[in-house]
């Protein structure tokens, strides 16, 4: 079965986590709107005929399945692909990982959206720079500190998050330190040294050969200033 | 089995998206620190031996596991009681759902925190004002309005968001139109008309007899100014 992954066509975004996981699994995969353009997704996202409708892109259709919601989707991929463990206890965990990175994404992109993302960054710049200050001071020792511990804990060894394996959570992790190190390249700098566990899986993440082939491939779509991690100077201090 | 609930014990806050599926499913559960206090909390959160840390509460202990993130929580919940269906996809949809309404939550707790939960109100009043009357402008009507088409949309009837029966989705949406309306009342009021089918479900699940004797029982804690859902005048426009 050929995946068809909806998403915006010209960021990362959320769907980096969907195509990440897809390419890792070496999954069949088609990401609509940059095959297509707009079209099918907007048609989607207004379908009044759909009787489960999503909230937002990404969205999987899996056959005649469609699903939302990225950690959703992780989930279900997780379950039919070898990037989760088959245990539930072990995919309750890592589903409680996804969600922990999930929060952390959330209050990355708020640095610069603070006020809604109904407003143009410009219109909260003020506000951006006070919140990007909590977030560099307080907010990304924290997360990145939980991360650390994750890894220094696992009784499996450090070089994943969940067991032994490579998961979904790894490869979120790795788009979370990418994003990060684009949008605050001097905060992350700085955080590198007390939370080399964390920089250690995303450089092994970045040299799995299926991700590095993505990585180099034309599917790959480099951080910009649309996409939920942006690189702000006055927002790194 | 005896489940244990750990979360601040002040605030309904994240913790009552899973006392409220605790009490509708019928399971056995201590509140741990309402019961006594925070020490157990405290030693949890900070316990340097857990192999599976968790960022924050809620967490729930079943047996040896413990599990945290709400979303997470209420999969395993819904996997284990009749709060849930059966199916993978009918679980999916379920918990996309959830995830939605998380999105929902974290909004509006921003609007009176747009800078940061490590400022208090008082240092961002400006900030919330503008936040909030975007959210009650558009975010609000945006989320409800999803809501009001799932429901419409059921083909098993627009009594609940997913199938025929109760799912922990729609005690969520209950416990957030209980938030808004707390919070938002003056702005509930006027989307109340728009929204009749969404407001029925809640007023649906508050008549349900577990809920019901939740509700008037010690174990329920009113929302207040500490909460997620906080009463600010000013934030109602």
């Amino acid at each position: 079965m050929r995946y068809e992954l909806f998403y915006w066509p010209e960021i990362p975004g959320r769907g980096e986590f969907i195509r990440l996981a897809l390419e890792e699994a070496g999954a069949d995969y088609v990401d609509v709107a940059r095959a297509k353009g707009y079209d099918p997704l907007m048609r989607l996202l207004k379908d009044e005929k759909t009787q489960q409708p999503p909230f937002a892109p990404p969205i999987l259709r899996a056959g005649k399945q469609f699903i939302a919601q990225t950690a959703n989707i992780l989930l279900f991929l997780g379950a039919h692909h070898a990037i989760a463990p088959k245990t539930e206890a072990g995919r309750l965990w890592t589903n409680q990982l996804q969600l922990t990175i999930a929060d952390f994404l959330v209050e990355a992109h708020d640095t610069h959206h603070p006020i809604g993302g109904g407003f143009y960054y410009e219109d909260q710049k003020p506000e951006a720079k006070r919140r990007a200050e909590d977030f560099r001071a307080n907010r990304m020792p924290k997360f990145l500190g939980y991360f650390e511990r994750v890894l220094e804990r696992n009784r499996s060894g450090d070089r994943h998050l969940v067991g032994a394996r490579i998961t979904y959570a790894d490869l979120s992790l790795f788009n979370m330190v990418a994003g990060l190190t684009f949008a605050f390249p001097r905060a992350m700098k700085r955080l590198a040294r007390r939370h080399k566990r964390v920089i250690a899986l995303h450089d092994r993440v970045a040299a799995r050969p299926r991700i590095a082939a993505y990585r180099a491939s034309d599917r790959w779509i480099d951080f910009n200033q649309q996409g939920i991690f942006r690189a702000y100077p006055e927002l790194d201090g």
